[in-house]
């Protein structure tokens, strides 16, 4: 057997985003919120993956500098030079490339998990397992992504293409697979071809890989990338001065591409890990809903919350701790998000949920963008 | 040409109820909200019949004790001596005596206008037609009332029977007509034969009386409570130390009637002015949406709401004035009625806002009375 390898965690947690205005706003995207109760979902993704990573000083989180400060105040474990604050926004590669190149000074066969920040993991223990297949994968010398097994055929997502079917329920075999192709978002008819055929994963954005490995592949696909990284990691300590200087001279000119694109789709041999873990991205109050605890009659809500006659209902109080204390009630409705914030105060049928965007348009065009 | 008579008006302003909760509350009832905008309804009453009395001094508000301190915060104008506060609700025989034995210390042949505090009047120079034609009828020592003719078979209301039928359409006489019988709330089919007869007219507790003819009144069908309100009004000055022990000595003692029950049905002759200057009860959220001022699309809201394809809304935002600035959105709603306090949140479609009462129950029932 080989030596357990160095692991470390890098959660992109840059993401923006309106569909869930006015809960989520520019400075306090969807990562930061606990939109399902409890803890925002970043410190929940920190928590689901510690006991893969080798614990808080192996997790790095890449974000924006608006969200620096927000994102070190929910995350008070991490040292702060594990926050990789991207000057400008640049996609997924260049600070991929960041976290790699940091990783790869210590030891160029750590492995390196990149993992979203804002979804959600029903089966946590399932997924965990996973993960450590997915270790397992990348520390053989394989760029390995996780798939997982769709339950309907979702046109919101990019898919994973395989050799063969894997099994359309049941418990999956976690030995790595060959991945043929990554496949964009497809309209409903090749999605359900896709589902039918049951060769095609989706593509949760988590890929796992040897800093090393990494590096040669950005060498390969994106030498300018390779060098600016390089650069950067090699100017000074992690967190210091000197990381800093060359990290505003030389990131903001990096190429701006994914990780998918930009390595991925170029790349020989990739291995993807099959899991069905009760996975989520979250993407709308309508999974935010599935997922919420609930009332016999399909509230979600705080306790407090007065439903007469209502059902299906998502309540969600954002307010500060320091707020009035306010009860909310809900008479003779159904299917309806309430979202209330000290600022801002929502209300919209879940299936229309998508149309929030309008509000913050408006609020763009009138002058009030603090509020977006 | 007989002299103009003294006119006082006395406005019933001690009602309570939780239709409009939570903007009203116990104390805070629907006659001091804004429920249309602008004023509160009593403060908007107060100044649509003000020309009709004669100024402020001879306007007298009848309310309870514990709405004694928010009735004369929004009527700064009104001597203090002028609100007459009951000590226990009595119903309104004993209130409307207690101001006819007050003015009729004063001049027994002024005119004393009784009104309610909460309803809306779209034509107020028509409904000051009226109310002058119902004082000169009352001058000449025939109780009057205002009868309004319906629009429409309403099961909510009291009515009155006439001896023949008014125009079912344009001006109506202000000559007064002789009361048959005032007739209790209808069911659906007597409701339209009502209207159909056109002999039949809204009761819009509305009396008109010289002050000593009430008293002869009261001495003949309410013996007790004539000789109670004459005590009280003889114990001393208006607003004086003695009135208000003689007051709380009787008044909680009088026999609790109304004035329709204790004098009006058993009394000989009285009058009736048919009105018709758009006339509404406010009596639920369906009023008063149709009375607010609405945009194109039907939603009644403070400025700055935003409505994306929303239509036929009501938002009222009754926070108080040092509450943070704060955005409200509706996106993809209908015909719902969104009401905020600095304490509570409701949301209800309109057609469903008498079930509000089941909310006020529960924050009853779990100890939460300060919310009603």
């Amino acid at each position: 057997m080989p030596p357990l390898p160095l692991v470390y965690a890098l959660i992109l947690a840059g993401g923006a985003g309106t569909r869930f205005w006015p809960a989520s706003r520019a400075r306090r995207p969807k990562q930061l919120l606990p939109l399902l109760g409890g803890d925002p979902l970043l410190v929940e993704t920190v928590r689901r993956i510690l006991p893969v990573a080798g614990g808080a000083s192996r997790v790095l989180i890449a974000s924006g500098r608006h969200l620096a400060e927000p994102t070190a105040a929910v995350l008070r474990d991490i040292p702060p030079e594990n926050l990789l604050i991207e000057p400008a926004p640049r996609n997924t590669a260049p600070c991929i490339g960041w976290a790699a190149a940091r990783v790869a000074r210590i030891d160029p066969s750590a492995v390196v998990m990149v993992l979203p920040s804002d979804h959600h993991i029903l089966d946590v223990d399932g997924f965990r397992a996973v993960l450590t297949a997915a270790v397992a994968s990348a520390a053989r010398g394989v760029i390995t992504t996780i798939g997982i097994r769709p339950t309907h055929p979702e046109t919101g997502y990019g898919y994973i293409e395989l050799d063969a079917a894997v099994s359309s329920a049941g418990p999956l075999d976690t030995a790595p697979l060959a991945v043929r192709r990554f496949v964009e978002k497809p309209d409903r008819a090749r999605a359900e071809a896709f589902l039918a055929s049951g060769r095609y994963l989706w593509n949760a954005g988590m890929f796992f890989f040897r800093a090393g490995d990494m590096m040669d592949a950005l060498r390969a696909h994106q030498p300018e990338l390779a060098a600016g990284v390089t650069a950067i990691a090699a100017a000074g300590e992690p967190g210091s001065e000197a990381e800093r200087e060359a990290l505003d001279a030389i990131f903001p000119r990096l190429p701006a591409v994914s990780i998918d694109h930009g390595v991925m789709e170029h790349h020989g041999s990739l291995a993807v890990i099959p899991g069905d873990f009760g996975w989520s991205d979250l993407g709308s109050w309508q999974s935010a809903w599935e997922l919420a605890a609930k009332d016999p009659l399909g509230n979600a809500a705080p306790d407090g919350t007065i439903f007469v006659d209502s059902h299906r209902n998502q309540v969600v109080d954002l307010r500060s701790a320091g707020a009035p204390k306010r009860v909310i009630a809900l008479v003779g409705v159904e299917d309806l998000v309430v979202v209330e914030t000290d600022d801002a105060l929502l209300v919209v049928p879940r299936h229309r949920a998508q149309d929030v965007k309008h509000v913050v348009d408006r609020l763009k065009t009138r002058g009030d963008g603090e509020l977006t």
